[in-house]
């Protein structure tokens, strides 16, 4: 079989059946943003990401500075999407012959500011040769007191978002087209930063919080992944979605609607969260869980049904 | 700076420095097989290692199973050499458009196998589309009671291999030769065998052991590393190292001697230790720890001295 015929999700589906017995001290294994295990009477996060030039990053409009932080930054944004605190970071590098000591030391660089920011510690990993592409592959351990996974949402929470959506989507978009060169303006160089440098965030309170994820694959994606394993439904309203005003400012110059940057856009790396909470200061409401079916109703009031579609691996 | 200029080890002080400095919770950082920290008065290991097609592995001669298991075997080789027990793994793979869901399936079946020896459990990691390589990155998550290093050897203590030397040195030649057809015969068919499924092995009793790293980039090199961070010399004795009857019998063959391959030979994943014990029965000692200098003694009593020769990434 093809992996372009069951995508990224059936592959994960097979893996997850492949591997999928609990053995002692497992809280949650394959399939959530990370793991959890039981050590000495604490729970431990560990999850792993990875970045592979060509596919995730093109060095022709990315730093080696920019590239370590954001292999720190997918990695933080899981641990952060379980309710964890990072901990400890490694980093397994495999490096073509083209790159030189330098370009490695600006990827730790990178690494290493937004590490002490979130007080993390890069305590290890592998360097080898690689081929032809940069690979970063980084695996990061968290604590939690309370794990927070997809599979909480009931009937009558709300959905929120905590941030703007679609700003990681029009940033790569611009980044492409401008091939290399800086993007100028205020409003373009701010939406290419949150592509190349995304600022994942925790979230400080979250007693009230059932189910969590970081939107990494775009907004109707990720909600579905929490719908599927809640075993619920969920309404969101087009008005609600939040976008910063610069989506807003460049989408409108290129005639295209900021929406399908924000609802299929991916690498946003903000949490995307169902609560009991009927309000939150830190987020915005976009909607409802419900029983069953997914719906997204537009500003006429119009009610329409959506799909998971956003970014996919391996599918066509 | 190229990175040919300082090699793999120079890489690696150079990163040691830059992330240096001692945080809260960590008992060893960059350095030494795995990384140490505490969680819930227990002691974590983590340690993270990748393969990376064209460099580690061709898949002319590797089948997607062996592979599976030697990503998991490297790793468990690494807790085993801090003396540890490894409980979890994560595995994020690269994945080439060319590969198909069966290959991916057999790369967890490999690894599956394995890990079931070593009661591991695989708990999570990351799939993604890759260039043109096939890339495996894993990390493991053990524990240990008392952590033995690198940096423990003492005068006086006798040095020690559990296990043979050379195989997946000369495995890895043959392989070569037969460019993907198998190899003829048991002999090499075993030493074949020995460079594409290594089946490393805890040592079971540790009490007496000071220093210990396991031998992946071969001897020479690795009881350097234990040298450089203890501080110490060492003699070694070549009558004493240990090789296989497979490995002499094939190298008699080709005219060229065992110790060659024995002492530069990388990928091993055997034990190499110092211990304060005269004699093990699951060891062979092959000389001892001295004040300064690093000797190898040959058959007719001659000493000269060694250097840390061997495999390392990036040298030319």
């Amino acid at each position: 079989m093809k992996l372009s015929e069951i995508g990224e999700f059936g592959l994960i589906k097979e893996i997850k059946k492949a591997c999928g017995r609990k053995a002692e001290g497992i809280l949650i294994g394959i399939g959530d943003d990370a793991a959890a295990v039981k050590a000495g009477g604490k729970t431990i996060l560990l999850s792993s990401d990875m970045l592979v030039e060509g596919v995730h990053f093109d060095l022709r409009y990315t730093s080696y500075r920019e590239l370590g932080h954001k292999i720190l930054a997918v990695n933080l944004s899981d641990i952060f999407a379980m309710g964890g605190r990072p901990k400890f970071f490694l980093i397994n590098i495999g490096i073509p012959e083209r790159c030189g000591v330098n370009d490695i030391k600006n990827i730790y660089g990178g690494m290493k500011r937004l590490a002490s920011k979130h007080s993390v510690a890069i305590i290890g990993g592998d360097t080898s040769a690689s081929g032809r592409h940069l690979v970063l592959s980084g695996t990061i351990m968290g604590e939690a007191d309370r794990v927070i996974t997809r599979n909480g949402a009931r009937q009558g929470n709300g959905i929120f978002i905590a941030g703007t959506l679609g700003d990681s989507a029009i940033g790569l978009e611009i980044l492409k087209q401008v091939k290399g060169q800086r993007a100028k303006g205020r409003e373009k160089t701010y939406l290419c930063k949150r592509h190349l440098m995304p600022e994942p965030e925790p979230l400080e309170k979250t007693k009230d919080v059932t189910a969590m994820i970081d939107v990494s694959d775009g907004l109707l994606i990720d909600l579905s992944h929490i719908c599927d394993e809640s075993g619920v439904g969920a309404v969101i309203y087009e008005e609600k979605i939040p976008f910063s005003e610069e989506l807003k400012s460049v989408s409108s110059q290129t005639g295209r609607s900021p929406l399908g940057y924000a609802l299929k856009g991916g690498e946003d790396f903000v949490l995307l969260f169902t609560s009991s909470a009927k309000q939150r200061k830190d987020a915005v409401r976009i909607g409802e869980i419900t029983g069953r079916g997914r719906y997204i109703i537009d500003s006429k009031g119009k009610k329409k049904p959506f799909k998971a579609e956003g970014y996919e691996h391996f599918r066509k």
